[in-house]
């Protein structure tokens, strides 16, 4: 790799130094249709699903991970710029203590609703209202574990292009399909093919493994604090609950989806 | 309940609002053995459990919930102290956007190793060098939702009484024994009674679901990154490994822990 492809940024106040830290900020993902993802894993995840960044953040003068030289071919490859910076730049970039020495930025690759094939998966994730881009990721991530075809984010969720969001999904983020759609553009859609949409309830006595799930499932995950509304809950087609054997009576958003979603795939390699 | 049993305190340099923003420090937890819980619902689940604060904070002239005015007496009876300060010093000590408006101070309640009973229960939650006080957190919520007896925390595991673990595990931080110790301790300890002791790993061929589980069953979690090391994994009855149908080959540990806890618990409510 000749270093002469690489554009080198020494500056805090470059413009695209400031470009990568807007990207933080949900209104300029939006604006640009960009984000972006931390780490060789994930990039290395992100180039496996055949996503080539944008823009690619070496630090200089470093050597380079076999792995972070493909990522830097493939991007120069696609068209896409790689600039090399300061340690102390990626540092601030990354707001982590313990910073990542790759950074990329990616178009953002939600999917309509309308262009979602249902067919792809025989299990689907369903999250409404969901406020914590951690949880976001970690369902994201169980998503891949359990071969779902993609989350499907319903009512007003937290971005999940958001940093946190793709640093907890470790690259479940460029292999599951994302989509964004209000209720009343999910349930018409819903109905308008096959599809069992299975929600989990403080308000049901069937249980989580009482229930022979029929493909495709769409199992659907509320809102951490509230659950889901009621009248979400009216239109499922089946309600379940899992054992709480403790004072509490939820499990945490993500987990609930983790614990579904691997009783729907046991059910079916069975 | 009359407010003249409350002290009001109005400026931020008050000695006890330092000593309460104080406590979002591991050393200052360790030095004073308190720590905080914020949140109706969290302080609710504590004087179920039988704990009061030692002083407990409250937002001044707001209407109480009688479930606060519960605690409010059950701290005052226990001889514990009441504080009432301003919204925005509130805000100040809770650091979240959408602050809580009740605030309490715990003393810390690790278990010794010695004086931990495995008889309590048939499942027990252990996890190594875990480095997000989230995912703790998030696995004490699923100990209490599967019935587990407590966490064990083996070697340099994140503190289990950080405001966000401790804010996760919403209650289960009250619920759950915590006992913290190096493997060198645990394994002797293990090894005296009873015990299966359980690994999740990448290392093994054997699904989780083709295993009996035998009580008291400790499932053994690895560290987010790293996972167990060899010699601990060597050292277990039995390697698990869950199915993973994407590109990831490993769940959060705190979706493995919750996956595997309802495998455990499910085999035993058949």
């Amino acid at each position: 790799m000749s270093d002469s492809q690489r554009r080198q940024i020494t500056g805090f106040s470059n413009p695209t130094i400031k470009r990568l830290r807007s990207l933080r900020e949900k209104k300029h993902r939006k604006r640009e249709g960009h984000f972006l993802a931390e780490g060789l894993r994930i990039l290395t995840e992100a180039l496996d699903a055949g996503k080539t960044p944008k823009l690619l953040v070496l630090v200089e003068d470093a050597p380079l991970h076999p792995l972070a030289e493909k990522i830097e071919q493939a991007t120069l490859d696609a068209g896409g710029e790689v600039i090399e910076t300061s340690e102390a730049i990626i540092a601030k970039l990354s707001g982590k203590s313990n910073p990542q020495s790759i950074i990329g930025i990616y178009a953002d690759h939600p999917t309509p609703l309308a262009e979602l094939d249902r067919k792809l998966s025989d299990i689907w994730l369903v999250a409404q209202a969901l406020r914590d881009p951690g949880n976001l990721g970690t369902i994201l991530r169980t998503g891949d574990a359990i071969g779902a075809g993609g989350l499907i984010l319903i009512d007003d969720c937290v971005d999940p292009f958001a940093v946190e969001a793709v640093r907890a999904s470790m690259g479940a983020i460029f292999t599951q399909k994302i989509t964004q759609a209000s209720w009343e553009e999910f349930l018409p859609w819903l109905r308008s093919g096959e599809g069992q949409l299975v929600g989990t309830s403080l308000n049901t006595d069937k249980d989580y493994q009482a229930v022979r799930y029929s493909p495709p499932t769409f199992l659907l995950i509320g809102n951490e604090a509230q659950g889901l509304p009621a009248s979400y809950e009216t239109a499922c087609d089946i309600l379940v609950k899992m054992p709480m054997m403790g004072k509490a009576d939820s499990l945490n958003a993500a987990m609930a989806s983790a614990v579904m979603g691997y009783e729907v795939l046991n059910q079916r390699r069975k």
